[in-house]
């Protein structure tokens, strides 16, 4: 199997040559950070995802979680050492203040340590990932008594947290939701309802495992105003600080198609009426809290969906430098010896667009992290934040929807052996499956970014970014060699800010459904330029590098990036011309075919 | 589970309304037949499909077949009745002429038959439609004397065929093959070497395995003109007419990511010195005839995975129509009941993707077929096989890589349900994964339009093929309601003259390699067109059919076929543009990214 799944070296060129992530150190709550901290920190991370996690990729997906008893059994050699690992160094927490446990690092670091777990094994990674998750929840909304109860345990990685959201008959609707809380006069609520679909929500690697679980105060409001937001664990605590059955049943796990090493579980609440639930922050809010939490697993979705691109990548680039087959076009004698498959067009383009869409997404969840990170430190925090939410959707959805033809192109560079086990790539395929449906699927991204975000005071998030983009471009105009991709960006972005502003002045005049009906392919759209605008970034950092007689094996790095870019440029980015036609159609036909026309 | 996995209805629209295919009796060959012969025989391959075959879909992937001492173990209980079904039901040469027990059925009913058949449950289908294959081969190129100890067995439906091409180091590269073939003076030959990926290489539920295989004639010429085609048998018939051991050993079966239920296995022959191959046909000429063999297999790849294609759909339809969730964009009141999914225009977006890619596909399968079935009475028997033959590679790749999509949106209808095994959509996304694989890749299929096809005979297929398209817009002007779907095929039909004609013109000045880069790319072109060309043809038949006031449910019928149409035109047909802003680009960055570059 392939043992690249992959590139520190791009990271480093990501934080110190396109980013400068250091530079977060004039701020004094990062100020213990240098490139040094960094280093060492992702080289830890590395460390981790290839002694611990990538050695148990394909046995966790061969063997995956059971259920027996009311108990999930996971692979406990991989994921006990693991959620110890993960708990004692902090990476929970990394980015919490000191006085908590955390290390003050900057998201961009932590987010680019999670893509290296994520590509060595995301289904192992998922568990810590969402305790920090649940932590965050309890972390900025708990009372102080919840913090001393919970925190400690679960950035230990002792206990497992979770976010327990869809129930049988509600997923993306979670206004519907019916699992309800009973108030009592004793501090906690009586919890009753099912959730399925849990991830990692039952477990025998953690003690305990604590769901931050919304539901519907008895007798409250219908739709989101009476949902409220409760931590349920799955033992209780006591009085006497021991744990106690919390009536909260795990009743089966999912057979699925990936992602198959992380239990996604159906869990029972107050069968025997004795389920206890504790009101986290206001009652009312619990759908808004909640998407706090769910924003950060957005970017996570994203980042996971480039790690699952990265670890197929790598394995398809590994197969097709030693993998002989057939000859050049040009060179058809049969007594020439076989030629290595990298040597053909046809398997760099498939590479190139791997290279591409994983790059440039990694990029673009560094951006976000960045902007996340002067939130922390109050730097201009509210465009900041803007700008963060804006792009969300699409980092949660470019790479998980692209991610399926990359991966899908990692399989097809290995011919026949790439649709077989004994090949990592029909992994990847069957693992990333699953991006694009959780945590919001691709439908809500779309909603969000042209029903909300794109109107979001007045357009305010929009303009930002569209400044943003703009300054890149203004960067670019110094490097006469990137003429023909700063030109196409500047199409691009004059493309976006004319159709975008088409489409809101038709907002009034058509119903709300006709202006949603596309919102799927309008993400597409600005996705595509979303990613441009990172390649273009890249590319300037790379034509700078060059200047400066780099050594040849970095020259190779930073021409491969010029390459990549003019792929992206080439035969991605163009795709918006074809996508603004369809966005600039009126002809409604997704609307009004109604369902007696898809009889037959 | 879902019932249904295709449309009857549909397939009578298309011979009777869209195709007349009946009209084919006028020929002596087909008189025999008529709409109610055609309708009984699609009536009977419906009855198979669902009582024989859809019943084990998910058995047959869930416990596949298995490998032991030697033998493939089949779900027996599926596959001999099955086969004894296929057998005396004359399915395998339904095609061939009365005299050797063939049906003269045209070509385009078969296929329809077939369609069923891989909707029900590809892996089942696949293995007679092999020794449909096989058995071809030997009619077509083999002595009397072969066909006397073939062709009865195999129609029969007791031995089992395959087409034997691929070796561990030799995939698409065919040429480099390296099994070998010692003449003898018994009239044999010794068979020497290894065969992997065969389908239905081997299984208990047939009593002989008869693999047509290419093989190189020992000390003979290297690449294409040293390989001929032989017969060699699993067990070879001895003088008393007894089946005896060939030393053609099994030695294993592969685990795959789909398309389970057919086994997939590694061959290894004459480890004893011991195994018989007889030549078919000529010497040397081994690859061209296989190719016979393997135009017709590119043809029911491309059908079997417009098949799952269906499959998938009318799970996800049937799962849309019954699952409640939300509220549409203009309706928030959480008080209102939710409903039903497919109400939620982006829902119907993706049933409407699908819907299009399968009935345009199938619609060019059928026309495909009618060509075929001209040339079986030599009716302008040389341009109907240049039309046939130039878009086999549009109907091979083009359900196959869409299908990876289509059966993606069958999923991500489902949301998270669609990702766990109690839904059948996962299985089909991944038995559909192989197709753009086996039987000529993607990549080889590219180069086949663009490399060959187009150019053939001075560009006489193409020059045929720009004709029918154009007589199908000449008939689309008499119907103004469809002025919108015709002026785009006509632009579209433009730009693939203008584009093609500027590719061949680049051609003789830039390397073969760099004309070739974008192949896939100028085949997905080509195939975009090729669909709304289908598409304009069956709008064209419901727009009559309109006229003629149909019931309401055939109404409804005609009403979604021009809704889907309109849907092909405007959200599919549209990708030709970005298509052609890369195919005219003369940034060649595929061809002159080298492997250095790849290293990070």
């Amino acid at each position: 199997m392939a043992e690249k799944f992959a590139s520190r070296r791009n990271i480093d060129f990501l934080i110190s040559e396109v980013f400068d992530v250091v530079s977060l150190n004039r701020f004094p709550y990062f100020k213990d950070h240098d490139e040094e901290t960094f280093k060492m920190i992702l080289d830890t991370a590395m460390k981790i995802s290839a002694d611990m996690m990538f050695p148990y990729f394909k046995e966790m997906d061969v063997n995956p979680p059971y259920w027996e008893n009311g108990k999930v059994h996971v692979c406990k050699k991989a994921m006990v050492p693991f959620l110890k690992e993960m708990g004692e160094g902090g990476w929970i927490q990394a980015e919490k203040p000191y006085h908590i446990g955390g290390q003050q690092l900057p998201l961009a670091i932590k987010d680019l340590a999670y893509f290296l777990f994520g590509a060595a094994n995301y289904s192992m990674h998922v568990y810590q990932m969402l305790t920090a998750g649940a932590a965050n929840l309890i972390y900025q909304f708990g009372t102080q008594e919840m913090k001393d109860l919970y925190l400690e345990k679960m950035y230990s990685g002792k206990w497992q947290g979770t976010m327990a959201l869809t129930e049988p008959d509600v997923g993306s609707s979670l206004g519907d939701l019916t699992t309800t809380a009973q108030p009592t006069d004793q501090g906690y609520y009586l919890i009753k309802g099912q959730k399925i679909f849990i991830s990692a929500g039952n477990s025998d690697a953690a003690d305990n495992v604590i769901h931050l679980m919304i539901a519907r105060l008895k007798n409250g409001q219908v739709g989101v105003p009476g949902i409220s937001l409760f931590v349920v664990p799955e033992n209780r605590i006591n009085e006497n600080d021991e744990l106690e059955y919390n009536d909260v049943q795990c009743g089966g796990i999912e057979h699925k198609l990936g992602y198959k090493g992380s239990p996604i579980v159906q869990l029972t609440m107050g069968e025997e009426n004795n389920c206890r639930g504790w009101l986290v922050g206001e009652q009312g809010k619990g759908l808004a809290q909640m998407f706090k939490m769910m924003n950060e697993e957005r970017v996570n979705v994203g980042i996971g969906a480039i790690s699952k691109i990265s670890g197929a990548y790598y394995a398809a680039l590994e197969y097709a430098l030693q993998r002989k087959q057939g000859r050049k076009p040009d060179q058809k004698d049969p007594a020439m010896p076989m030629v290595d498959l990298i040597e053909h067009a046809d398997i760099k383009r498939m590479l190139l667009f791997q290279k591409a869409v994983m790059e440039g997404s990694l990029a673009l969840a560094t951006q976000i992290s960045l902007y996340q990170d002067l939130v922390t430190v109050e730097e201009n925090a509210e465009e900041n934040e803007m700008l963060a939410d804006f792009l969300i959707p699409v980092l949660k959805t470019y790479p998980s929807e692209m991610g399926i033809l990359a991966t899908s192109a990692a399989i097809q560079i290995h011919g026949g052996y790439g649709f077989c086990g004994d090949f990592p790539v029909e992994q990847y395929y069957r693992d990333i499956r699953i991006d694009p449906i959780h945590e919001g699927t691709t439908g809500i991204q779309g909603q969000d970014i042209l029903g909300r975000k794109v109107s979001l005071k007045k357009g305010k998030a929009f303009e930002l970014y569209v400044n943003e983009v703009e300054k890149t471009i203004a960067q670019a105009k110094a490097y006469p060699e990137l003429g023909k991709q700063t030109d196409s960006l500047q199409v691009a972005v004059q493309l976006m800010k004319d159709l975008t502003a088409e489409l809101i002045a038709k907002k009034a005049r058509i119903t709300n459904e006709a202006f949603l009906a596309d919102a799927v392919l309008y993400l597409e759209f600005m996705s595509q330029i979303a990613i441009a605008w990172q390649w273009l970034k890249l590319m300037i950092a790379s034509v700078r590098a060059l200047k400066s007689e780099p050594s040849d094996q970095d020259k190779a790095f930073y021409q491969g990036k010029i390459f990549t870019g003019r792929y992206f440029f080439d035969y991605e980015l163009i795709k918006i011309h074809s996508l603004a036609i369809r966005l600039r159609s009126d002809d409604k036909v997704t609307v009004e075919m109604t369902r007696e026309y898809f009889a037959d």
